[in-house]
């Protein structure tokens, strides 16, 4: 049994290198970018007013400003500003030359000739410079960065039409268990329906890998072996849930070794989710076996397979650590293992632990906002003081 | 201008209830749950063990017991337990009648004739009861729920294989401004890209509503009208950004006003963002015109746009607010708005402003964890008081 810091760094270590791909814009958000974006242009591309006004010679501002014209974004101005004169310029339009200020239209007044008087004590220069905020040639977003909504926004603005992406990891999914049967049918007697794998499916979807199910392995080691074979043919990782804690039918470990895996660890010192075996083959390929409830499962992904895929997918995955104050006392009796508690948020910013039956209860879960993580040695947390909680 | 809180009471007020459909429970995440989801079994379906070990009577526990079968997960027991007997079980197996506890493996001890003797001075019970979880016909996800992975492995266990939900909101993005050409373009002198569009995009995306793109719109009356009429001819709400402040050419107003649109506001106390319109048509129609510039109409995105599309999704949608330390100090010059300041996260949970340089200067978004709120009236947060941030 190793601890889970060690763990995480064993998995990590064995991250091999992803291939790239080019994807669209508009399709990118999710994926993790294999180069640095490079600005092709200055941004902003030309001086341009930062405000609806007049762009004027700062030295004229105490004098009756001649309009020369109105320029709109998007147009090019065809007058030099000289000694008191202005044109009308609006937000984003380029600034004519020969005027150093834009004074906002709020703070003119026209006289009678149509001439322009500004009429506020002083004003800012409500000029964006060219290149002020990016210059061409410098990078504006990194490579390994996981592209969100904001950041289309940026390569729109520098023309990163088509990103250059790592290529999605493809997660092959199966269960154990002749207890289980599929959602779709009512569980005879001493049966139950498999919901790890499905809950798995969803986990690799939402980080954006490409998940692919091969269904229940019966409790067989030859047809067991055939579908673990089947699922290493087209994919990098394969997780497996059940059958591999102590039982006489947990045969999954000496499954995998045939298929040719060594193990790095087989058992974790975290609550819930002990279990938990970790392989590597010499053609580069990864399986996890784990345990088989869905609460334990779903945390595991969580904690490892998550960071390798991300890994695996040319992305630094680093979970947000929020230190959050609880709205009530915590404690638990053991304190041999790392736990991790589902947590609720309320409207205050405190997180709740949630009702918990162990580690089969996957109701707990869905009311979580995170998982607190409880250190080996720590059995109280009062109401009030800091917990770190990962958001799931 | 108005408060950001009555605007956002004014939109929530005018969503609309929103149509159902069935999807399947493999592609459900993110979507919102359109009526209670009911279990059609109790949870679990029959006392099972909690633990590999031996199923017998805690009156017997001092006595060697005589081992009848094996039941593995999945198997109907084929005996009762007597005085004095016991079954193995896996862990998942349905416990044999007569048995009130189970034994683990590691606490026993097999004697020379194969029976076995419990060598721990007490045990739990271990045994998981019928309907502890969940009894059939108890709701387990309820209505209007955003589903997450974790509630896959819900509707997987109790057969909710194609859940009903609520209809995607359809969202129409146009740009305004003649400044703009896409981003596949070169812009040429006085122009840029169209960046903010292709944000709205991806941030619709994100929280799966359906998005359309209608391009750019001409800085002109006529076409941007016919334009605006198309898009209303499909989605159910319109976003334009730019054209919308006081230069000469921000004819927006006027364009969505003959289109059919009566206004509820035109302008916020919010920074950035002031600029910003809400109308509705009697046809059940919405738009908002959102600033021109990329961080306010990001902002204003998340700070109104999301919650009336979650509402018309059926999803009362509570910004996540947490209460963070700042890591230093934080100060404005002017609290007469709502200000919203992009922060990151640093590896203590702490937050910092990221560098900005205005509303237009999109690259301070792209290192935001969220968007930290300073209230009208305040101009300073000191290093390490708590302010609230909301994760984007």
């Amino acid at each position: 049994m190793i601890q889970f810091e060690e763990a995480l760094q064993i998995v990590l270590s064995h991250a091999s290198l992803p291939e790239t791909e080019n994807t669209a814009m508009s399709r990118s958000v999710g994926r993790i970018l294999a180069e640095d974006v490079i600005s092709d242009m200055d941004m902003p591309p030309f001086d341009k007013s930062a405000m609806d006004g007049y762009a004027c010679r700062r030295s004229d501002l105490n004098n009756k400003l001649e309009v020369l014209e109105v320029i709109a974004a998007g147009q090019i101005p065809a007058y030099e500003i000289g000694a008191n004169q202005c044109s009308k310029v609006m937000t984003g339009a380029m600034i004519p030359k020969g005027a150093d200020c834009v004074i906002m239209v709020e703070h003119t007044r026209q006289t009678a000739n149509g001439q322009v008087e500004f009429t506020a004590p002083k004003t800012a220069g409500n000029i964006c410079y060219t290149g002020e905020d990016v210059k061409a040639g410098e990078p504006v977003l990194p490579k390994g960065l996981l592209i969100r909504p904001q950041h289309i926004a940026v390569m729109a603005s520098i023309g990163c039409v088509n990103p250059k992406v790592f290529r999605k990891a493809k997660v092959g999914i199966l269960s154990t268990g002749d207890e289980l049967v599929e959602p779709h049918i009512y569980p005879g007697a001493g049966k139950i329906r498999n919901s790890n794998a499905w809950q798995l499916m969803a986990q690799a979807e939402a980080m954006h890998a490409e998940a692919y199910y091969f269904g229940i392995a019966p409790d067989d080691e030859t047809h067991s072996l055939a579908r673990i074979r089947k699922a290493m043919d087209g994919c990098d990782v394969i997780l497996l849930t059940g059958g591999i804690s102590m039982g006489d039918y947990d045969f999954v470990p000496a499954v995998l070794h045939q298929a040719g895996f060594e193990f790095h660890f087989k058992s974790l010192a975290v609550q819930p989710g002990r279990p938990t075996l970790f392989g590597t083959t010499a053609e580069g390929k990864y399986c996890f076996g784990l345990p088989g409830n869905p609460v334990s499962s779903f945390n595991q992904f969580e904690l490892l397979v998550k960071p390798l895929l991300y890994k695996m997918m040319g992305h630094d995955f680093r979970p947000e650590i929020l230190r959050l104050p609880l709205a009530v006392d915590f404690r638990r009796k053991k304190s041999v293992r790392l736990s991790f508690i589902p947590v609720s948020l309320n409207d205050k910013g405190e997180a709740t632990p949630v009702e918990y039956h162990g580690s089969a209860h996957i109701h707990a879960l869905t009311q979580a906002y995170g998982l607190m993580s409880v250190p080996i040695g720590i059995t109280e947390i009062k109401k009030g003081e800091l917990a770190d909680v990962r958001p799931v």
